[in-house]
């Protein structure tokens, strides 16, 4: 399994992702679920994915080859707007699956989920997520983030602090603590966590992070986070007998 | 869809479920999850059920009846111990399920699941999770909850927080704090709360709260634990380059 999300914030746009690839128990393995696409100064992409890897691999290196390909049909260089961007990936997406059609019949599953962002010059910061059938839908002001994989243990972190006006460091804590709760959760998503956070207008990627466990900051932060949950939680309200119990 | 919880502590057990009920997004009604059967001074149990309605309805008439029945086979006041009443609960389950068989054929579900707890006079508290094929867990002490329905949005919160040496008042606490979290991201789970602390041994339940959102406990909780989590939010550490702008 894994966990990727990213937020839509009013001054830019922040990526997290674990690293954890589980074939079976007994396949255990690490890789980057971020990947970066940039020409600065003109466009920037971030890509997340989720899925089956063989089919996630096949996306990104096709995504690569158009890039660097001048007779490419369709490109991230060449598209025009950040929609057109979405649509070229979804559609790469289910023609790697399709390919792999007969076997699916069979019960495996190659199924892969993306969620791309970035900004082209002259347009906005965008953010989608692109579905295993190739279409995609956009994020929503009243929820401006998107999630793929394990989502469920990490999301009512979000649904307490984020909101478009949330700064980018604080959305960028905020995933840190989200996928640390998932992690905590569930075996099959694990660390590193990869952190990518980008400024409106900016049109460059140049904040991108790794925590390890052990990284001081990430160890930092968990540690604070696990304290102070523990610090409001011993203050909750007493219950009513409770009350009377202490003071009889 | 629905959530309950149940924990196993050094001192008790606490139950915990909210009240909606779902059938397709127009039929939305409220029904009790929380079913308790009680001898006073010889046995308890308390009965928490997620699936279909007509299912663990048909399983909860049937526990009744059989209790009210001297010449029935099996009952809840004629078990001899707890893993048997599970043993019991679990065959109910499965029969009422398969007398739905050939409509279950047709895509259907009437899958239903429970966790059963209590205590019988001379043995100790224990809690179970029914599955719908009637077979049966105990809970670990390395992991002292049981959860059924829509589980994973309030799990962080027990990983946490929950030890075998916890409280009752912190447990049941934290149950109502994750079911909270639930509720907040996911609509087909809801209000009110039903809350049943049982303190070991002492062969009576006779501390059953409802909780609607305005209840006043319930409301300031929330408000509490919510403004304590924006609060130790807040103060989480700051990212290297704040803290340069900060002092620049």
């Amino acid at each position: 399994m894994t966990y990727c999300l990213a937020l839509a914030l009013n001054t830019g746009l922040v990526f997290a992702a674990d690293s954890r690839t589980t074939a079976g128990v007994d396949q255990v393995s690490n890789y980057r679920k971020l990947h970066t696409f940039q020409w600065p100064g003109e466009r920037v992409f971030a890509l997340l994915s989720a899925g089956n890897l063989a089919t996630t691999q096949a996306v990104v290196k096709r995504l690569e080859l158009d890039a660097a390909d001048d007779e490419a049909e369709t490109s991230l260089p060449g598209v025009p707007h950040m929609s057109a961007a979405a649509e070229y990936v979804g559609s790469i997406n289910a023609e790697v699956q399709n390919r792999q059609g007969g076997m699916a019949q069979q019960g495996m599953s190659f199924e892969a989920t993306f969620i791309l962002g970035g900004q082209i010059k002259g347009g906005d910061p965008e953010l989608s997520l692109i579905y295993p059938e190739g279409n995609h839908i956009a994020v929503s002001p009243d929820q401006p983030f998107l999630q793929i994989g394990e989502t469920k243990y990490g999301k009512p972190i979000l649904d307490r602090m984020i909101s478009p006006t949330t700064t980018l460091e604080d959305a960028a804590r905020c995933a840190l603590v989200s996928i640390d709760s998932t992690m905590r959760s569930n075996l099959t998503v694990g660390p590193p966590v990869d952190l990518l956070i980008y400024r409106k207008d900016s049109l460059v990627l140049d904040r991108e992070i790794r925590f390890k466990m052990n990284t001081p900051y990430y160890a930092s932060l968990r540690k604070q986070w696990t304290e102070g949950m523990r610090r409001v939680f011993d203050g909750l309200p007493r219950f009513e007998w409770e009350k009377q119990r202490d003071e009889g």
